[in-house]
């Protein structure tokens, strides 16, 4: 498998000499499998992606689904990619052999769904929704819903959408207008307009099945009187198969910058009064459903962010390295032209994007084992605490993946010049694709107040002491490496960690003493601190096992230099972390420490 | 004039109270001029650029121009203000009277041309480059040459391109391949493939007129060995009519992410052999005259991308002001939504573009500036001087600007939210249209090595003194200011001074001491640093001068709320600056200073 999309030893390296994911294997939910099988779900999806998905990227960015008034047209290469996808267990990957699926771990899912999101971010978007909204249903809907949804979802002849957003409600979902009506029939009578709706229309599926706000009548204000309904665009015969178009009506299609190939929609539901939806769980508790599947398509976001950063490191590293042009500044010009690699700032931008995907996949990866801590640990306390940091942990990796991925694919336009600019280069796309991630599933700014807001002060500040914990396990670890450059990289990282404590303490008092708005007021610098020493604690575990690793390599007296130049590269890529991005901290610190209030004193009239 | 394209009050300040423009009135070349003629030319300047170049920006970006083999076809609406333009004397802006120019002052013609960008940065391309060219004919070319070229070029009725860039030569120039060989008619055929060539080819003008660089056969190897060339689109008659085709073929366009209305060609020079061009000035020293169009075409990237930046930041603000979401952190579901200028974040992301695009503007129009000292100042010390002052703040300028440009519409779109991602709103484009400034002209990588290794150091850091002089002088008067912000300001902006100073000359004993290659590694560190605290400078001047405003208001008991809000709004801004992003230049001295080589030390292995 050529790396074009991801690099497979890193991917080794993070799930076996990092995470230690082989051990999974040995949680009783994991028996049947083994490294090997990890590994063959990992290339069975590499292969589809490459054959399958990486093909029809550009095509696709290019050929956006077009809606003629009646139905929706796509390119079919997005069916036949969709459906082998589906075809080959992914939808269903991580769910439980009866329900047919593979029983897989998140961190192994996580990687499969890489694949397909960095060669194909669209089309990769149905599966994505379809597996997440089959998750929430099998959660919380009741029998009889999941008996109708739940196994035509997982095997993709029904897709899903998640329904939030309404014209003049995106992040305010309190707001939402859509309303609900109860019927003697059971299901309720849905009214209202949704936007930006992902997969809201296609003809990809037999039916789609739409997870939608909304608030029945008499509902208490804001967010606490949010429902949740299923509402499928073909309501079910008493076979199963889809028979009596719903009233659901495709308003329009988003032209969107890039992710084109992903319809994003307006929908009308009940605009002739008889949009059936049926209540999902109880009434009023939509909002805490609906985050199953938000938390669950936040990590995803994240992961999709590093995914096409990554792809734009991989290609702008083999155009480095083939590309000639210049000279080094001590030759003359009958030197021969070197490739562009060679170059001091070209490494550096090079450098940066490996610190940010490897670093942003180190990070997703977390979050995804973590996940399957909480499906798998046996003590009920283990579980609890693993979710209280996984919690705390979201609104961070959505975050800082959202904002770094990109900045990836920023350089790598930088690094291909004037061709990085032009369509006649895949790079451009992948910046215009990976622009949507610090927007969707909640903005950077609203994961901001989330974690400053609400996460770090739930359950007592637990989450960040069980995060600090784990820090400060790793640090001593390093403390004690031979590498002394991990010691070095350890201590930079205790002092960090050890301001980020004293700030949250400052913070919280400030919160205590009812100054909110001036507390929240800067909450970016809290993200971008928390986000920073968090990557940088991941880098430091990767150069701890590359050290590892080079250690074995010399025990067994093995030249394996491809390994060796692996390991160095990890190392580099740390003291690149450490040195030249983990020290912006000390600006966001000071801002919080003097409790700055620039912003929050700028007036309106002023600008 | 709405201040949809650039805030008309700000211009008004820059001009008139940051930079004293009126005393230019007092100069021998402008004695004609007043401070009401100087408006008058930019409000018509203004008045086109919303008539003739705003419309089309969309449609324009929407239908690129096209290429069916024989000719390009652009939308008319493109040839409709570039001939408006032409017509209201702007290309001949800032030319002598005799050459029926209006003789305008730099900053004026960059206020004048920075409406038409801020308005349609493509159709402004080809006026750009046909006043550039026009500018290096008038001072390097023969009498014969001007005679035959200047007229038209600066009537708009020919265009002209900058032919530099080849297949396998774009950073590094000294490896072009296009030769020249002499005639005995005393012109030269050139023979070679250029590509990336703005506005290569079209229908707008009669004739467009390439100055390409080229070799001589023989010529020594390296940029010591280009010379420049004029070659026309099509040879002229006895009467200076376009007449024979010319042995130049369009090979084809290429297509661009951004900025799609102006032509980018790949251009053959003869093919068939009979390729004409006459040598501009003397053989070999073609690199240098191109400087000339070059620097100029920096400066003018830098205010492009701050005008299309400005664009997306007041249409952000716009929206920020109408659109209604979320409410305080303290209030409760029953009250009402609140537009999300009122949210600290969103300010924040106002604040920092406000910053980027005022103090971008600035920053280009003290070049501008500068370079109307250079051609009016009397004493011949003061001109050398401030020659070498703008040598060395060219790459800054060019690199801050091209880089911040961007980073203002990157918080437009998020401002925006899913909207900004839409293709129905305006800001993803300007987005895509300043991802190239950081690319053309110099990629900011260039530009680093070029402050670091070479302009810093020319003339014994002459310079750099002047520089410091200058930031010294606003310091003492900010520290003698009533206004205690404005004095703290200037004590940090000392401290950054000194280590601006100390930074370069430990960097000048490495490179003194051979040191090259590591010296020149870090040199986008440096640019950070020297950009940060020329714009922090600027900051300082803006903010005193709306101290200044502010007074006079008390003094004269005027009660112009607009004015005070105006001037408490440069002064928030100034804070900004100095709190939230002059702290990030100690990043970058600590790695200067620790003299660090994790990039210089990567290895192409190891990634």
């Amino acid at each position: 498998m050529p790396n074009t999309l991801l690099n497979s030893r890193d991917i080794q390296f993070q799930l076996y000499e990092v995470l230690n994911s082989a051990s999974l294997t040995e949680r009783s939910r994991f028996t049947e499998h083994s490294r090997e099988t990890f590994n063959a779900a990992i290339d069975t999806a590499a292969q589809i992606a490459e054959d399958l998905f990486a093909n029809h990227n550009a095509k696709l960015d290019n050929h956006e689904p077009q809606f003629d008034g009646k139905k929706v047209s796509i390119i079919p290469e997005v069916k036949t990619a969709f459906d082998a996808l589906a075809t080959a267990g992914f939808i269903a990957g991580r769910q439980d052999y009866e329900l047919d699926g593979m029983q897989l771990p998140e961190v192994i899912m996580a990687v499969c769904m890489g694949y397909f999101t960095s060669a194909n971010a669209s089309t990769s978007g149905y599966s994505f929704l379809t597996a997440a909204a089959a998750n929430l249903i099998r959660i919380f809907a009741s029998d009889t819903l999941k008996d109708q949804f739940l196994s035509p979802l997982l095997k993709g002849r029904f897709s899903g959408t998640m329904a939030l957003t309404e014209p003049h409600a995106g992040s305010s979902l309190a707001d939402i207008r859509t309303t609900a009506k109860p019927t003697t029939e059971g299901h309720y009578l849905i009214k209202g307009d949704k936007m930006f709706i992902s997969g809201g229309d296609h003809e990809l599926t037999d039916n789609i099945v739409h997870l939608v706000l909304a608030k029945i009548e008499g509902a208490p204000l804001g967010v606490k009187g949010i429902s949740l309904f299923l509402v499928p665009k073909y309501t079910l015969d008493s076979n199963g198969e889809p028979n009596q178009r719903n009233d659901v009506t495709l308003t329009g299609l988003i032209h969107k910058m890039g992710y084109r190939g992903t319809t994003s929609t307006a929908l009308a539901f009940g605009d002739n009064g008889a949009c059936v939806g049926y209540l999902i769980g109880e009434a009023h508790q939509g909002l805490r459903y609906m985050f199953q599947m938000m938390n669950e398509a936040r990590v995803g976001v994240a992961m999709g962010a590093t995914m096409i950063g990554y792809r734009g490191y991989l290609y702008s590293l083999h155009y480095a390295r083939e590309r000639l042009q210049g000279r080094k500044a001590t030759d003359g010009p009958e030197a021969s032209q070197i490739p562009i690699v060679e170059h001091a700032d070209v490494r550096r931008m090079l450098l940066a994007q490996k610190s940010y995907v490897e670093g942003g996949l180190s990070l997703c990866l977390l979050g995804a084992s973590l996940l399957d801590d909480i499906n798998t640990l046996e003590h009920s306390t283990d579980v609890k605490d693993t979710q209280i940091l996984l919690d705390l942990l979201t609104p961070v990796i959505k975050s800082w993946c959202s904002e770094f991925g990109p900045k990836a694919n920023d350089l790598a336009i930088q690094i291909l010049g004037g061709s990085g600019y032009t369509r006649e280069y895949p790079v451009e796309q992948y910046w215009r694709d990976n622009r949507l991630n610090p927007i969707h599933e909640g903005t950077n700014g609203i994961q901001s107040l989330d974690l400053l807001g609400r996460k770090v002060w739930q359950h007592n500040s637990l989450g960040l002491q069980l995060l600090g914990k784990r820090i400060q396990s790793d640090i001593v670890r390093a403390q004690s490496s031979e590498n002394s450059r991990c010691s070095v990289w350890a201590q930079t990282l205790g002092q960090a960690l050890l301001s980020v404590q004293k700030i949250t303490m400052q913070l919280g008092a400030d919160l205590a003493a009812n100054k909110v708005e001036s507390t929240l007021a800067n909450a970016a610098c809290y993200m971008n601190i928390v986000g920073k020493v968090t990557v940088a604690w991941l880098w430091l575990r990767q150069a701890l096992a590359a050290e590892a690793g080079l250690t074995k390599l010399k025990l067994n007296s093995t030249t394996n230099t491809e390994d060796t130049h692996f390991y160095n590269g990890k190392l580099q890529a740390a003291q690149y972390f450490f040195k030249w991005e983990l020290s912006s901290i000390h600006q966001d610190l000071a801002l919080l420490e003097n409790r700055d209030e620039t912003c929050l004193a700028m007036q309106n009239e002023w600008f």
